[in-house]
């Protein structure tokens, strides 16, 4: 097996469209699969410091070592938001990380994935088995479409709490959940006004900030209570990954979780907590008033 | 002009023994310097979006776009963590920003800038004119030395309110930096029980935790008050660096500043407020423990 991104033994992470300029690089210790299926590029290879990495067009969507920081702060930061969030939606995610964190949630009824690419899923299954590990779990129904698509076709009778966007980036598949017409779908597809959803935001803000204050207006456009955190998660670029999360609820101050980790919830989360809630929102001065 | 660590137009920084399987790369749009001084290889070049980039020893220190994260951090932490910080001393920092820092502060009186390597100050006038801007101002006291002699020869009647540790990694020059002897030194070279120190602590919170564990611990040896911080600093590996602070004073709240910076300080300010300065002691869950 051979990859153009594999030179010398090293993945080297590329995006020269948002971070011109700089690459981030993991050492290949085993080649596991590699599959261009009908949506996207696909690469699984095994470090022996970060475990199985997922890697789809090109970009690291996940590795075994640090997937937690990632899944738990874009699951539990919306649902502790909710005072009692029964129906939960997950666009993307075809991994199953956040899955896996939404049914910590006792209170959590039904989850619906959507997952435009099967093929994501069954490598999952496969290769990234703490992640997948909520597949079987009752409460979960699996829709194998376009997130876009599936909103657009939604009855009024299905309704969420919450709604995850755990996407890839704006390129390809992906390019549709970052526009004006998806938040206004979103919002529909909220229960009501308590409804709390999250996006990933992709790029960085040390790089394109510019970009995120554009999806950040973008989302003020449709939703009256917005606000961008930011969390860490060190195979992505630049260690920095940010979430935005909106409501139609004024009154909700989206940087004080509404409920708290139980004692058995606390014992299964490794990253999340109130404070790292609160201090998620609280960005660097020069950013401040670009996002929040 | 070339350098092992350039290959095809990148430098790459790969740190096997602290970072095993991961590397982060620059393009070098322009290779600027390259020397090796009597204490370290020197390698400075352009990047068309980071400006221009200092690498002492393979390891990258600083940049243009982003080093006011870290040089702001590092600097208004501990000095508005002090009610009245009149004398600080700098060890290492050669490239003059934690300086420049240190100069906003109207309070202060003098400034002694302990750096063992003259090349980098040099390198720094003509290279990042921004960061070494402080270097002719009247308060600043400049001593050619290695830093860990200049403590232990210290006179009694030359104590600091503030020490900021600006060193580079613990290999080559810098290793004493991050013994219990240095904190030993450090903790007599303070004016008195209100006195603050800050080091960067090199590693990573996701790639060494250990490490950390045993520098915190060995902190805790001589200091009764000690503290873990986290900041980010996109060219530095996983954009994460941590910082330790400490003190004798057990009544001061290291997460809270004392003081707030004055309107006109305010003004000049791009990273730091009394909101970060909280937020960069909050650490993700599974660290907490081992850290604060």
């Amino acid at each position: 097996m051979s990859h153009p991104s594999i030179v010398d033994g090293w993945f080297r992470e590329i995006n020269d469209k948002s971070f011109p300029g700089q690459a981030f690089s993991l050492r290949v210790d085993k080649l596991l699969y590699q599959f261009k299926s009908e949506f996207q590029d696909i690469l699984v290879f095994h470090n022996d410091v970060y475990g199985n990495v997922l890697v789809l067009d090109g970009i690291i969507q996940c590795t075994e070592k640090d997937e937690f920081a990632y899944q738990e702060m874009i699951t539990h930061i919306p649902l502790y938001l909710h005072s009692n969030p029964k129906k939960v939606l997950v666009i993307g995610g075809g991994d199953g990380g956040v899955i896996r964190e939404v049914l910590k949630h006792d209170c959590v009824e039904s989850v619906t994935l959507v997952e435009i690419d099967e093929t994501v899923i069954q490598l999952s299954k496969k290769y990234l088995p703490n992640m997948s590990c909520g597949f079987t779990n009752e409460k979960l129904t699996i829709k194998l479409v376009d997130g876009f698509q599936f909103l657009k076709d939604l009855r009024n009778q299905d309704k969420f709490d919450v709604i995850i966007t755990d996407s890839s980036d704006p390129e390809g598949p992906a390019e549709a959940f970052f526009q004006r017409q998806y938040f206004q779908l979103l919002k529909n597809a909220l229960s009501n006004d308590n409804g709390i959803i999250i996006s990933q935001t992709s790029e960085n803000i040390w790089l394109n900030v510019n970009y995120l204050q554009r999806l950040t207006e973008t989302a003020r456009e449709v939703f009256t209570n917005v606000k961008y955190c930011s969390t860490m998660v060190p195979s992505y670029t630049s260690g920095q990954l940010g979430l935005l999360v909106c409501t139609m609820n004024d009154q909700i101050d989206l940087t004080e979780p509404t409920r708290f980790p139980t004692t058995s919830e606390q014992s299964e989360l490794r990253y999340y907590n109130k404070d790292i809630h609160s201090a998620s929102f609280v960005l660097p001065k020069w950013v401040e008033n670009d996002l929040n």
